[in-house]
């Protein structure tokens, strides 16, 4: 009798694989990152990646005074630990990276008003995929004060933005790839999706090669987490917040040691089959830089703290009145109509706090109506729960259109209708070609401008012109970790 | 013009709300944590509970010398902190309390030797939903730590058990209510539920009413992560660090002032929806304590350190091999019939190290045949990769057979086929009542048994005794950190 023919090592082998599609991505994303360089980055990626910073560290800065972050910060502090890292906005404070990176991201996402990828695909509903810069960029500026102190030699710009554009190209590619129900089920995609970024900004940060940087992503996807419930809460900024922790960790794990599936995004078991489900590798593949999403489609950069979708309504508004010189006190109501793809994410009928604001457009439009604006003096918890912001929001309301639905959701699109209080009704509709989207950027003064008003009764003046200085040649910077300083309003107070 | 009438407070009030059946599990768990005391739980909860809490620490001591523990060790050491609470296996290490958790729950699962929660419903795939004792034993025993070190007062035996059945009870109902379909895609319910088991206990030990409670299980559930990816690598057993760590995370953050979703299971947007996707709360909406969970349908305590699906085979091939007198060099070659409930988790065809010979059949049988036993000494790299194994594993194999496929998923059904050196073909079906389950459990001395072979060479006889002394009557003890320094074999080496 014979012993028994060899085996193939796993059962997983099938001659026709239904996961096939599935296949490749990890690969595709731990190779691009081990071998990006700075030097790959064009001219316009590289304009581009210094606006995303810029943009980034001004919504988190205005994200650090934020009443959500005072139980963060206790709790962060009642931990103690190694000084690894300091915190935007409050460089004094030196703590472990992952918490570090913890409170910053979270800070940058307080006040959701941090950048919007854009989807390619014909499938991919517009404007509902990642929030691209903060995990990747708070991943590689936390590790690249890691980094200084563990050599005693500062990271300079190019290193910095090499590893930032590696973290929000895998970020978004994998965004892109994966089944677009993701979301839209409730998985919050800035959290799941954001720990693959911050995993690659982190790992590319330590100068991992293709294999650990796999492991990385490995790691990651047993951590990636975060769903839509918590919106209107503070752990909606926190699963930003935990991204970026939860990419350092994966990363600083592999470091020491520690394996993990290397291709844990891939086939039957990994992640997009299981929390896609599915998804379309093929469509970015080949694709990871060439060109980098920031580029092209692009990403989108807020005028205001609130979800990219009720963007277009509000300035529709803002215009309307402007057009028509029309003041709040001849306001009598407002109607939106609008799809299901602008109305549906939104939760609340009525605001009454800050957080609820973000997802109410009674209020988003009480806002332009009652200020003319709607930055970081709006959304507060005392401008959305006074009386004129109650007695307007009670005078505004939405409704699903039919026929705007059927025009497909590609495009952001909605009608305002105001009724005034002498009687007249004046309809606008909202440019698709919304300001802050790709084809009608934000000038770089208009950025400056959305700094400012982040900074405001923060930094002063002068300091604002220092952090525009280095940002917009961050390439020349022989110290990304002045940035902590330039941000530190604590000290400054 | 009148003032339009006020709306409801939320667009997502609809008459006929598809996701009404996936209401009120959160509050459900959230009244029955507040509410739960130690004079509730009868005497057979009591007995189970103390015979879960003998096997946790016996499998986490074993688990704090394996080798994956070495890369988190140095992980962890490197962040420092503030000493909140002490390592199972390791007390003179005091760190903060999410890592101490990290470190022991992973431990703790290191050997997937944990315990098994066994469904309930019909329709719930028998054998694979939780490995419930972990999650919740850590994160009590942690947060005993915390709270003795906060207050100056050990905390006692009926606190602590208190704490322990809380989460053993939330996490194994939650389990029951989510669709299967939430392991079987591809979540490990170890790490994503065990997080909620954990943030139930961190909550009880903090002595939370119902609202904070609902809070912490909100944070949780944008915490909770991990995939089946990881199997076979060390990122498996650090799902179950996680649950812990995150479990206590989000307690802490709630007790801080965080705020969050206090529905975050329920409906539209809840865990269930999302991750199951679905579920039936209404299983256990009235039931949570009413029995626990580990006194019906039970709890299965593994004699192996394997997945229990592959239990009743390993016994079958011990009890066929003892009833014909056969020793190792009388095998020839073997072969596993079974259904693909059975066949279907595990991995690989031959394994080379210890962490694939848990997901190996060809592994899991040859050390039965070699050693007449599977316990720690079999699970190494050494003895997994070592000749006679390689050339043992070469001659199992695996069949699927659909006559067994046919008798369903209830039970754990497979049959051994020995062909022996002398041409005998020798069959045995496996026991459906397998060894370890509610039906035909290891008795209380089989448990010390086990405990001893975790202890083997780490801690000496008399300590073993007084370990047994304090579990089996825990309940009148006056600190449970204790169990801290009893485990602690770094301090006697």
């Amino acid at each position: 009798m014979s012993t028994p023919a060899r085996k193939p090592d796993t059962q997983a082998v099938q001659s026709a694989d239904p996961h096939a599609h599935l296949a490749g991505l990890t690969k595709a994303a731990a190779s691009f990152v081990a071998k990006h360089r700075f030097e790959d980055l064009n001219d316009e990626t590289l304009r581009i990646a210094r606006r995303c910073v810029l943009d980034g560290l001004a919504v988190a800065l205005a994200g650090s005074e934020q009443p959500g972050m005072a139980p963060l910060g206790a709790y962060i502090d009642s931990l103690g630990g190694t000084p690894q890292a300091r915190l935007i906005g409050y460089a004094s404070r030196k703590v472990p990276a992952h918490l570090a990176a913890l409170w910053s991201a979270t800070a940058g996402h307080a006040m959701d008003w941090d950048d919007t990828q854009l989807a390619e695909g014909p499938g991919r509903p517009y404007g509902l995929l990642m929030h691209p810069t903060m995990p990747p960029l708070v991943a590689a500026l936390t590790m690249a004060d890691l980094v200084a102190g563990e050599t005693g030699t500062p990271v300079d710009g190019k290193t910095f933005l090499t590893s930032f554009t590696a973290g929000f190209e895998v970020g978004c590619k994998i965004a892109e790839a994966i089944n677009p129900d993701h979301y839209m089920r409730g998985f919050h995609t800035s959290g799941t999706i954001g720990t693959f970024a911050a995993a690659a900004a982190a790992a590319k940060m330590l100068g991992m090669n293709e294999e650990d940087v796999a492991k990385t992503l490995g790691v990651a996807a047993s951590m990636a987490s975060g769903i839509r419930a918590g919106f209107g809460t503070m752990t909606k900024p926190m699963h930003v917040g935990r991204a970026a922790e939860n990419g350092i960790t994966a990363a600083l794990l592999v470091r020491h040691g520690f394996s993990a599936n290397p291709e844990a995004l891939d086939g039957r078991w990994g992640y997009l089959a299981i929390a896609g489900p599915g998804g379309e590798p093929a469509l970015v593949n080949h694709k990871f830089g060439k060109p980098h999403t920031m580029e092209s489609p692009g990403v989108s950069i807020k005028p205001y703290p609130s979800g990219v979708l009720t963007h277009p309504s509000m300035d529709a508004l803002l215009f309307l009145m402007r057009e028509n010189g029309l003041e709040a006190k001849d306001v009598q109501s407002v109607k939106l109509k609008a799809g299901s793809n602008v109305l549906g994410p939104i939760r609340f009928r009525i605001a009454r706090t800050e957080l609820e604001g973000k997802f109410s457009f009674a209020f988003l439009l009480t806002a332009i109506i009652l200020a003319g604006r709607a930055g970081k003096a709006e959304f507060t918890d005392e401008f959305v729960s006074s009386a004129a912001s109650q007695d307007m929001q009670a005078r505004i309301e939405t409704e699903f259109d039919q026929s705007i639905e059927d025009m497909g959701w590609d495009r952001i699109r909605s009608k305002i209708e105001v009724t005034t209080t002498d009687g007249r009704v004046i309809e606008r509709w909202a440019d698709e070609n919304y300001r802050g989207s790709p084809h009608n950027p934000l000038s770089d003064t208009e950025l400056e401008g959305k700094f400012r008003d982040c900074a405001e009764g923060l930094i002063d003046e002068a300091r604002m012109q220092r952090v525009f200085d280095t940002v917009w040649s961050l390439e020349n910077s022989t110290d990304v970790g002045a940035i902590f300083d330039l941000l530190d309003w604590n000290a400054t107070r």
